[in-house]
């Protein structure tokens, strides 16, 4: 298959361009290389050191033996998005191209304006051009779990079926998002969604848990073929947090009481899912929603995990938490579903420990890269709007 | 109390800043005065004419024996609306001043590109800035019942209150928009209601029925009071627009079968309730949804009402269905609640074709304006995305 992926150049992006092409589909890609200027922004950068686009490309080439196509441009741009789809007329669209950290939507008023105007056009963009370019093509939309929220009930795949006042329905499960950014991917899905209905464009939403990983095998030793691995407040998510604040003798840092439990994937897991929602594409006018995550775990469980793991290698590290920046429980009842993968035939790697014995060992050679950037690790953005730096609990 | 309205040239803005001042407010506003230009956009213009601002609040001051403070600007740059809030400091803000047209928001992409960012970056604005610059005041969004959807159970206000898999919650009611500018009120109302959460702003989130009206009794005699009246096929609401085809004998004209059920008001109860909003805040961090509509009708049950008004005034007026533009249920269940305003105090008028008199009385002197845009009342944009006129049906 024909697949585009927006936001080839960041973490999944990069790495599903080759999982893809591995796999005998034929990759195209655009960017505009944000990501890179986000993480200075926020005075971090890659742990793992990234090559350039151009260097990324020829690496590509000669590892799979064909060209990723690669359009660096603005997807905010209407023309920019139809010449692309003139020109490659994809069969899928792996929408990666959205801002996708929390803490940089809480920034300020003008960061939460612009990670909602990025991820709602650029979606708008691909969306219309589909439409007009690529009626067949089938949409898959990278979602957050985080867009459910933490209700008192199980978490459904998208919609659920309900009874109010003696009348049923089925109705899009309530949304009850904790960021700006996790509300962007709210108004996106919702956006799809109708998209769907209206025209019938066919979609898949992926609700993704978070996702941790150096690596897929697939990727091999050449080093312009490695993703990036962030570890600051904003970009760096918790698993690949840890394993970066391990190899550099960092105390693990739950926020708050640490028992906030959330779904997790590691990046062999999410290429997997995301290909599996490529080869078998939604109908036309199928809106679905995919609950893409391996297990759940909380965040001091994963905190020992990581310990141990270390131990295993030899590495001393401590858990002390953070008080915590953001608006959230901290404790509370989560029980998601996620059958419609497993149906397709998702097999989770379940071996968590596994993963982060590679991460640590990925990582230990750039310990000086992590501790060059240190201060990255202790969040500031707070989500009552102060920029101040969190201390340690206790 | 210091009232803030955004979009105060606006039909409804316009109407409030007067009826505000009426009831000893101190009232000022912002517009870029982008209504005027939109309506253009779709060859139409105001039934009745309307002055420029500087007669407006010529007029204004003249009559309310006050000044409406005013600002052209665009409330889409922050810097406008701390400058606004610094000078001013509301206590409450009204924000209608948003792109209120679901056919405008259907034209293209770069239409609904551009409805999205308008009405998410003003709200965007106006909660920040009013975190920023006073904290105690009370905002007043403008929302449409339009946000539910027509889903086939009861709509609670807001939110609701469900059993799933024998748990409990209270959540927020799912929404099922049916335009790219219903959709923007919907990403708008999930972003005041993690605000209230997050910062603790005060808000109430109006899901307005369908307003009709040529005036409010406060405007008097003087034409720079009167407020804009629209009839074409983006802005023209539905009774409003079958007065004004009325008084041209032009046949009124439902879409589709012409069962689809909405919740209407008049332009004097639309007022009536946005004052009891402003005049009874949230408390601090309070998030509540009223929906705001006197009654609901069938909208060839409206026409019927129109056509006997115009009987009775002496007007011969047809009934003749056009094709739908629009993709929606023509016949649905349709319940939601309004026991909100009413408990807040609100009165409904109960007398539609008091009103519709009325309308039509004031539109008749305007025959020609109207007649010189007829082609507007037949609307070309279509749901699908094709630009081609509808047709009579039968």
């Amino acid at each position: 298959m024909k697949v585009f992926v927006a936001g080839v150049d960041g973490y999944l992006g990069w790495t599903l361009a080759q999982y893809l092409a591995s796999r005998g589909h034929v990759v195209a890609g655009a960017d505009l290389m944000l990501r890179r200027q986000w993480v200075d922004e926020m005075q971090s950068w890659s742990a793992i050191p990234i090559a350039s686009m151009s260097e990324r490309l020829r690496a590509f080439h000669q590892r799979y033996g064909k060209t990723l196509q690669f359009w660096e441009g603005d997807l905010r741009q209407y023309d920019f998005v139809q010449k692309i789809f003139r020109e490659f007329r994809p069969d899928a669209v792996v929408h990666l191209g959205e801002c996708p950290s929390a803490p940089y939507s809480m920034v300020d008023a003008q960061h939460a304006v612009f990670v909602q105007m990025n991820n709602i056009t650029t979606t708008f963009n691909l969306m219309f051009a589909m439409r007009e370019l690529c009626q067949e093509a089938h949409l898959v939309k990278l979602g957050t779990m985080g867009e459910y929220g933490t209700p008192n009930i199980d978490i459904p795949e998208g919609f659920f079926e309900i009874e109010y006042r003696g009348r049923r329905d089925r109705l899009p499960f309530p949304r009850q998002a904790a960021s700006w950014y996790h509300w962007s991917k709210v108004h996106g899905s919702n956006n799809v969604m109708f998209a769907c209905k209206l025209w019938g464009l066919r979609a898949t939403d992926v609700m993704q848990g978070v996702v941790f990983g150096t690596r897929i095998d697939e990727m091999g030793e050449d080093e312009a073929l490695r993703t990036r691995l962030d570890f600051d407040q904003a970009f760096g998510t918790v698993i690949n947090r840890y394993c970066c604040q391990a190899v550099i003798g960092h105390p693990l840092t739950p926020y708050g009481k640490g028992h906030q439990r959330r779904g997790f994937l590691p990046l062999r897991d999410s290429m997997q899912c995301l290909r599996l929602a490529v080869e078998n594409p939604a109908t036309r006018g199928e809106y679905r929603v995919f609950n893409q995550f391996e297990e759940t775990y909380d965040i001091t469980q994963l905190a020992q995990k990581v310990q141990a793991v270390g131990k295993k290698l030899g590495i001393d590290i401590g858990v002390h938490n953070l008080e915590n920046p953001r608006a959230e429980l901290e404790e509370h009842y989560y029980k998601p579903d996620h059958r419609h993968l497993l149906d397709l035939g998702y097999q989770p790697t379940h071996d968590v420990e596994a993963e982060m014995e590679i991460m640590i060992k990925d990582l230990l050679p750039f310990r000086d890269r992590i501790e060059a950037k240190r201060q990255a690790l202790i969040p500031d953005v707070r989500w009552d709007g102060r920029r101040e730096k969190v201390k340690f609990v206790g």
